[in-house]
């Protein structure tokens, strides 16, 4: 992790944290039946991950003023969308993988039928979130709601993966590649900025350069796992390492070759902070999240 | 399908061509991409079905006064729940099922990680179409999202289907069994007369008497499911029949006997009936789809 800024890491701590205690509220108990689905929902929610789009939530919802109250069921609604994609990307069926955050994916640590109830009944949690448990006003609620369907479904995060599928084996030019993770993984980065701004108040203007600042982000996570998979180990990403390459999958890397992968995640990194341009002090977090984004090790 | 009223199959099938067409406009062209997901997914929606879940809403909401237009939208977040939950449920990890509504199931037409992506993203689409095509007011599209995210859940559907899988082999008495039916099939229908309801006015003692006809007709759905799959034939039902037997589940055919089976639903269809006294005439296609449900064929 970068150092970032005065406080940056402790801030960073303090919203992993109050994110891991929110799941933990808001995921029913093991104690209440089906008690097997509960306790694998929470396996696969607790303990683990680097909560980005809960900081990118947070940090937008500095900038807005937002309560932290509202940002901890946003950030979490987020959180778990992306989580169960991560248990559905893992079963056999999609990349057939073992490993994630460190411990056994879900599929393996309890089974296959398992794991797709898991993912389901998280992605309904989301919503449940959004709906019962985001302090803002009805309407604006309504507006999470919107975004956050439109940026998990067929026109976002779902949609990438099924572009991702289609695209094992083939040779992708940059611009194919971008349409992927533009959905694949941007969508929901996106979506994190836009969901911790709206819980505040930010006018067009503002808004449209958090979007800006948000897309160029998603990219440059996406092209920084692409580096991170080629060139760190499974035992510091804490899942399987250059799979990617295995499963014949076009990368940044393959695409562009690791020298101009490099580039290009600074390229956008500069992009996104000019586009934070004259907020001041109040971008602070989203700058440092750019930088962290930009240099972080898994 | 029973005779029901005076005008009653008209109205069913009025009900089902407008949802068939809502669902066709609600749905992503398969000219946008990713255009084969766009395409499994209108491949699992349209064209099939009974549709009782739109019935049950519709139904509900002409008590209730409801725009027609607002029940479109709550109608297909409920039938696009229920289809994602069959695409799901035949997966080779699940049921393991190759026939439905008549067609090779998603899984077998395309593969079995679209049918995963299919299942996911029809999931998004249900809240999208209560959050931004529900012409009803923000705090009850709220409240509709609340209800259909309880009612899909670890808490409803998704947790009756992990209680169905955990019963293979089992021997329930009556009580196990209806603890799983209310959850994998009663909840959703629970939920569309409620999501009827809501789109109108209805005051507490009314949505009190409606809950308790959902209810019944509920666990109805679900005896005479079960007494179908053992008694109909493949080509009758559009889904396989037997398979209840085959795969050595629980059912209230070998928890209660055939005779048992027929009385308890018989019992529940007279009690969903007499939950609607005092409705009147408002509640006359509530009542012709519990004789409906009672009697169906398929």
């Amino acid at each position: 992790m970068t150092d970032g800024g005065p406080g940056f890491r402790d801030w960073v701590g303090a919203v992993q944290q109050r994110t891991e205690s929110a799941l933990d509220r808001f995921l029913p108990p093991e104690t209440i039946a089906p008690a097997r689905l509960h306790e694998a929902m929470r396996y696969a929610a607790l303990g683990g991950g680097k909560r980005v789009r809960p900081l990118l939530c947070h940090a937008a919802g500095a900038l807005s003023g937002a309560a932290p109250e509202a940002l901890d069921a946003a950030a979490c609604a987020l959180e778990l969308i992306h989580v169960y994609s991560l248990v559905h990307d893992d079963m056999p069926c999609m990349d057939d993988d073992v490993l994630r955050r460190g411990k056994p994916t879900v599929h393996v640590q309890y089974d296959d039928a398992t794991a797709l109830l898991v993912g389901d009944s998280l992605q309904s949690l989301a919503f449940l979130l959004l709906s019962e448990h985001c302090a803002v006003a009805p309407a604006t609620r309504v507006a999470l709601i919107t975004q956050l369907a439109v940026a998990s479904g067929s026109r976002g995060m779902a949609g990438g993966q099924a572009i991702d599928l289609a695209s094992v084996g083939l040779e992708l030019d940059v611009e194919a590649l971008e349409f992927m993770h533009i959905h694949k993984t941007g969508a929901l980065i996106r979506c994190a900025v836009k969901l911790g701004a709206a819980c505040g108040e930010l006018d067009a203007a503002g808004t449209a350069k958090l979007d800006h600042y948000a897309a160029r982000v998603g990219l440059l996570f996406q092209v920084v796992d692409d580096l991170l998979d080629c060139e760190a180990s499974t035992a510091a990403l804490g899942k399987t390492a250059g799979k990617d390459a295995a499963a014949n999958k076009p990368t940044y890397v393959t695409t562009l070759g690791i020298g101009r992968a490099r580039e290009r995640a600074r390229e956008l990194h500069d992009e996104a902070l000019d586009s934070l341009t004259g907020f001041g002090n109040k971008a602070q977090r989203l700058r440092e999240l750019a930088d962290f984004v930009l240099t972080r090790q898994n």
